[in-house]
């Protein structure tokens, strides 16, 4: 028997309270940077709402919470759900935490529909994803897949000089063991992450579901274009080399490039520098950043090739040079087509309104879906507001992706 | 009769090293701030070759060094030719002083030839033009005017917190006598001043004299594009308030703008702030600056209501707004065309290359060629260096610069 929608809202709704309570910055939102006092209070309420719901409960060598709901072959491939119970400083309830929470109450739906999995399902709520703390990021869910170790661990230190090694040790891990975090190959069937979406577009379009085909790819780029300082006044036109013009005769052109895929390609120059920068002199030398994201990488490979050619024919033109250095290349992630388009037809069954779009921003599940079958759900964000104390959405929307999510489950763990 | 061009490259050369040695930054450039022991220096040096050549010198109450030649009516306008003493920091030893110097090498050269003048032959040395210590500019000239009083040397302060008042009663002057600085209505009835061109015009041409018919208008200002901040990867493009896109589709045209009126107009953009400047946020504001500058006043006014045009335009298209704040306004100074043409005829009877041009930089005789008959006379500029230590022009090319305005001396005097 399903569980009422109404129960359901009031299960999320108090595991997300409770949740909040869990940060340092009380009163200015959510800061649960990993391996802190704020992330064991969570890790722990999360483990006994897990032992409520009848799974059987480990914290893992990289600090991730799992709880497993035992089906008939334990070796079969599991079905596993989750994201990560971190946060950025000053960020909102909801980024991360809310789909370790909506995984969760599948798990407690499972139970009650008295469904009887013929693989495990997981719950889990992942450690480090934001990589705040430490400059990094992706750390549990890159442990699990056998990506981190001891020598990562020794590497990077956060801004008090303190190592994730010795941040773990303080924690009550140890860092030694890393990679026992691992899981065998195959061993995991399928990832379903739900995630607020931290844009506008749910929320401008009143959906009230986001199936997520696809995680963008990324290029960002470090453009710098060389010219030559000279007196504003007293140097004529034809005889500057004026990296001003040059390099704005180029970043005018690179969200025009991006608009033309009309396909959610988006491109940004969000930096600019001029040096020396003063009013009254020719500029030596402009900066400026590119960051350029698609679901087709062919796209970002096209813009990344229309700025090189403007940058060259614009810097020949002014008879100076550039560079462009890349600083992050991630190639798209294609998501289950097999999880969206049962997911789309429950959403269509029950009359919730749902879109299919790509995800913008990195998740677990730009780790995860590199290896594993892995989809994503993305509920509105209000106002597209995320990563500040005002991020927002309402209950009644996870409840519902949690219905959706169930369903998911069943027929994932039945088979 | 003539004297010979050797004798006179000597005595420049001979004034211009002695000076050199009045620096504060003694092997690192010309550091000569006014009202100090340098400045103190370079015009009691100046007060002695002037006297060596027969003048009857003064220093004035606002700090000017003039040495006069008297003529048979000194009631009549005199000819005045000078420039400044002092420098910026670690500027060039030409700068300036190489106009006073040239100028005293006319009085020479005119006892030599026993010109009996009709009127007064003035030599100045000007008194703060840089501006550079108290932040101001024009001082000694403005002063000669009436356009400088003891509230103007209370007001500025150098970085120390020593007003100008202050600093002149230490130097030995009295500033509660700044007005008597001032010339009567009339008493000048022409003014000269050479300078080094401070641009690559004259030096990448091979021209020996520039023959200034205009000293450039100017209209600065500081634009504000307001967008709005978002994620640069979860915001679609049609979503998105870039203010960087708005605003560089509009600087990228501005040195189109004044290229295309080829008449020696300029326009430049020396610097862009983008807010908050992240890598991976789309700016909420950008920040940017406009120096344009021209003989002709309409072509300044046309570029900057393209500019605003574009604005209007640019940001309505992404839904923005904008400001233009004005932060000066000067309007072209046009020098006296009788001038100039007596001495056109007298480079080309002398063989000597020369060029009309404009002045893209402000000069003493910004300030007094708005009231006074005044012409400006260049000396080429290596690869177009000033305000820094490798600033030079050749000894040769101030002798040929002298003659040329000995000549014109000559003439007016003898009027």
């Amino acid at each position: 028997m399903h569980v009422a929608i109404e129960k359901i809202r009031e299960r999320i709704a108090g595991n997300l309270e409770s949740l909040k309570k869990y940060t340092a910055t009380p009163g200015n939102g959510c800061t649960r940077l990993p391996f802190t006092k704020e992330a064991r209070e969570a890790v722990e309420y999360l483990r006994k709402e897990m032992e409520a719901a009848g799974l059987e409960v480990r914290e893992d060598a990289a600090g991730n919470i799992i709880g497993v709901m035992r089906g008939e072959d334990s070796s079969a491939p599991c079905v596993m759900m989750g994201s990560h119970f971190d946060s950025v400083v000053n960020g909102g309830d909801f980024d991360g935490i809310a789909g370790v929470v909506c995984a969760l109450e599948a798990a407690r739906q499972l139970k009650e529909r008295g469904v009887k999995p013929k693989r495990d399902f997981v719950v889990v709520g992942f450690c480090d994803e934001e990589g705040m703390r430490f400059g990094t990021g992706y750390f549990g869910s890159g442990a699990m897949l056998g990506n981190r170790n001891v020598e990562y661990c020794r590497k990077f230190k956060d801004t008090a000089g303190v190592s994730i090694y010795d941040a773990m040790k303080e924690y009550g891990l140890d860092p030694e063991k890393i990679e026992e975090a691992k899981w065998p190959e195959g061993s995991i069937g399928s990832f379903l992450e739900l995630h607020i979406e931290q844009g506008p577009v749910l929320d401008a379009e009143k959906i009230e579901i986001g199936l997520v085909d696809c995680i963008v790819g990324i290029q960002r780029y470090m453009v710098t274009v060389h010219g030559r300082a000279d007196h504003a006044g007293t140097t004529p036109m034809d005889m500057r080399l004026d990296a001003v013009d040059a390099a704005t005769k180029v970043i005018s052109k690179i969200a025009d490039w991006a608009r033309e895929k009309a396909d959610g390609t988006v491109a940004t120059t969000g930096y600019i520098n001029t040096i020396p920068g003063g009013m009254n002199i020719v500029a030596e030398k402009v900066e400026f950043t590119v960051d350029i994201r698609s679901s087709n990488n062919d796209h970002i490979n096209d813009i990344t090739a229309k700025i090189r050619k403007a940058l060259e024919r614009e810097t020949k033109a002014m008879g100076g040079s550039y560079e462009m250095d890349n600083k992050l290349t991630i190639t798209p992630v294609k998501l289950s087509e097999e999880m969206l388009q049962i997911m789309e037809d429950d959403c269509k069954e029950k009359g919730y309104s749902y879109k299919r779009l790509a995800s913008g921003a990195g998740h677990d599940s730009l780790e995860i879906g590199q290896v594993i079958p892995t989809v994503m759900l993305f509920v509105p964000s209000k106002d597209g507001r995320s990563h500040c104390p005002v991020e927002y959405t309402s209950y009644d929307e996870f409840a519902k992706a949690s219905v959706i999510m169930t369903n998911l489950a069943q027929k994932l763990v039945e088979k």
